[in-house]
């Protein structure tokens, strides 16, 4: 029979993240018993491969192929889920809830698509799921938003939650490279993934923005009802344009309250540069949090690697087995609902559709030097009740042939207006390749 | 007899803060029951003046001068103790806790005196002392440092978290105006009280380091074992060249393992202008807890102000009907430790004498415009094993009379060997003023 002061770990998936779990759990064994006032022990890793040293020391017994054993293991109290991905992640985790385990995870793809499904088993379970490292790394921002600001009606959450994707942002405005140079290099460097698609069109940003929105808002927010860009069409000369007109451009991620719906969006966006978040670079996540009592609350720290989010998940480990000693063995369910609200107290809201969203524009088009044009390009936008704040035209520029950008920042627009105005002008003789947009924020976390 | 889906609130003292939490209870009442699952409710207030309008609608037969009336009330669950300083603060916390009722407050300075003994009585009753408001206002750093980042051992954690010592350095420094002008000013805009001594000469600081350290590092810090200067020396022309050496001036708090002590420390101390706690000025509080796995995380909000306050107090109050909710009636204590560690698990650390901080240091000799001067000054450095990284001496300034500043920045010192120097050079003829020394940080929090 099982000892009741040992808290019992399984880990499915050695990979990265895995092996900075299994990094924190030995390394700070010691520093774990004394908060929890009980050790927490690695009792079993699966991983089909169980050959690669991965530079830690594991127990000999504990690294097997056999994910079986793990989830029947009646010691086991917590399954760790760090496969990644759709499947068999989900079946893991449902098998392990259904097997009376709690269970913590890191997959925020699977968490943004699958989420509710998942957190409806746990709650008839009575069982937690912990999910603090699926979104900002080792930021404890999940936990700051079900407890730190429980007190608030949340505004507005935003901020950078992609660290390849602001390495490569930061590096094209330092730099001055291209988008595509600066990618190969942070492949090179393991800072992109060789297919970066996740990171780079907006998608990893869109799964965790989605997590948040539903934490904040106490909502479903389904990835397709989420405005998503990435950051592939952003050209240096945008960076630049940008800094002259005091901004940066983040691959930002924002949902916030309009009236009795939400925005919620994923794109790149330019942000005063005084701003906190505008200064925060390469690998870095940075999230506001805005509530009605507790005003802009800027989080920041490492949003990846190892050991930061390995961190993140030991933290969630060390959470459930506190919560455990609390509720005793006859524990009533669990303390703070997986989603931050009570079931019941979920209400849904609508997400407005992209078209509706009403924000500043950066646009850049690419003319052909000749006269008439800025004066057909305002007359288009104009037409489509966009005013312009400012216009920032060039001579031509060495090697530039004879088109040259035309910049407009505009006063507020509506998304639908913008966009019926720029398939007007892209279909222009004179315009010569489809027109950048970046959407700016100036309203949020004045910080 | 009182039903168990309600949690009831008794606040004593109905001051800034106390008005605050009212305001957050009452107007965000729906959104705390959808996250608890049940209604939290104002029952009682305490404080002597019940006639001044605050702003907020009290319910009626809430708001009295009878606090043993609301400590005897049976049917109060938690209580708020908003008064501020030892006593009767003090004896209200212990009366309550005694009463079998949990406690939420925001006295930082009772806690930094007098923690210990709380705690314990706390702890010897099973009870929840609350008090994320006492450091930071509304950050959740409290909550960050026993749970977001309990996986890790923490090496560091410093900021800024005096409101009212950085909105005057940083009006110093961006106004060019001196102390006495900026705290005038700060005084009449209430962001600094009438008598400023616990904001401008580092105790409020203090206060709120003793108790942070005491969480990262497991351990009691006393007040008296903590090098404590204020800001009430720092003059326009240090800030001028801070920034021309590319720093920025800041009241800092800061806690570090050092082997197997701890240093901690309160005073003005330059930053490399890059950083992010760099460029958080106002009233703003910023702090960066940095993990041997989760690498350094900055959380920014207001460290102050009523509502923000006010919010975190309702947050800790929140987590306690969780915890209450979870344990049920007949729950085993509590969930986390008040300081982190389980009781047990509590190792005393030293904190090294402040005669052995080695750090760099910004001195800035006030002295007569002649030959010898610096050669004095450098022999005096040289003798004391304090090497000399940079020097800036410049020609008198019009206005300025025969004594000019030379600034000199070090290499890493003792803190000994620099107070040795400085009694022997201050002691000089040519020097016709102390010797202004401000501490220089460049490693920690990169970022």
């Amino acid at each position: 029979m099982k000892s009741e002061s040992v808290f019992n770990i399984g880990i499915i998936g050695f990979g990265t993240v895995g092996t900075g779990l299994v990094s924190v759990l030995l390394d700070n064994a010691d520093e774990i018993a004394r908060r929890v006032g009980h050790p927490v022990a690695l009792k079993r890793i699966a991983d089909l491969d169980v050959t690669t040293d991965r530079g830690v020391r594991v127990p000999d017994g504990v690294l097997s192929q056999d994910v079986d054993a793990l989830l029947d293991d009646p010691e086991i109290d917590v399954v760790v889920e760090l496969v990644g991905g759709y499947e068999p992640a989900k079946t893991f985790i449902l098998r392990a809830l259904k097997a009376g385990k709690h269970v913590v995870t890191a997959n925020k793809a699977l968490l943004a698509q699958h989420g509710e499904e998942i957190f409806a088993v746990a709650g008839e379970m009575g069982l937690e799921v912990g999910f603090e490292a699926a979104v900002g790394g080792t930021i404890p921002v999940i936990r700051a938003v079900k407890e730190g600001f429980s007190a608030n009606v949340i505004e507005t959450v935003f901020g950078i939650v992609n660290g390849t994707g602001n390495y490569i942002l930061t590096k094209m405005t330092e730099e001055g490279l291209d988008f595509e140079t600066v990618l190969k290099e942070a492949q090179a460097k393991g800072f992109a993934e060789a297919d970066p698609t996740f990171d780079v069109d907006g998608i990893d940003s869109a799964h965790k923005i989605a997590i948040l929105a539903n934490l904040c808002f106490g909502t479903p927010v389904r990835m397709e009802d989420i405005l998503i860009e990435g950051i592939r069409l952003i050209e240096p000369v945008d960076l630049e344009f940008a800094a002259e007109l005091g901004y940066r451009v983040k691959l930002l991620v924002a949902a916030k309250r309009v009236n009795d719906s939400l925005d919620v969006r994923v794109c790149p966006t330019m942000l005063p540069e005084s701003q906190i978040i505008s200064q925060v670079g390469g690998v870095f996540n940075a999230i506001c949090i805005k509530g009605n009592k507790s005003d802009a609350n800027v989080l920041i720290g490492q949003g990846a690697g190892s050991l930061p989010t390995g961190a993140a998940v030991a933290a969630d480990i060390i959470e459930i087995a506190r919560n455990r000693r609390l509720a005793g063995v006859a524990g009533a369910g669990v303390r703070v609902p997986p989603l931050s609200y009570a079931p019941e107290g979920r209400k849904p809201i609508p997400v407005r559709p992209s078209s509706e969203i009403v924000t500043s524009y950066y646009l850049r088009f690419t003319v052909e030097d000749r006269p008439g044009v800025l004066s057909a390009i305002s007359g288009v936008l104009g037409r489509n009740a966009i005013s312009i704040e400012s216009v920032i035209q060039k001579g031509r520029r060495e090697g530039e042939r004879d088109h040259v950008p035309l910049v407009m920042m505009t006063h507020e627009a509506r998304e639908k207006d913008v966009q019926a105005a720029l398939s007007e002008i892209d279909r222009l003789e004179f315009v010569s390749a489809p027109t950048i947009l970046i959407r700016v924020e100036t309203a949020e976390g004045q910080m």
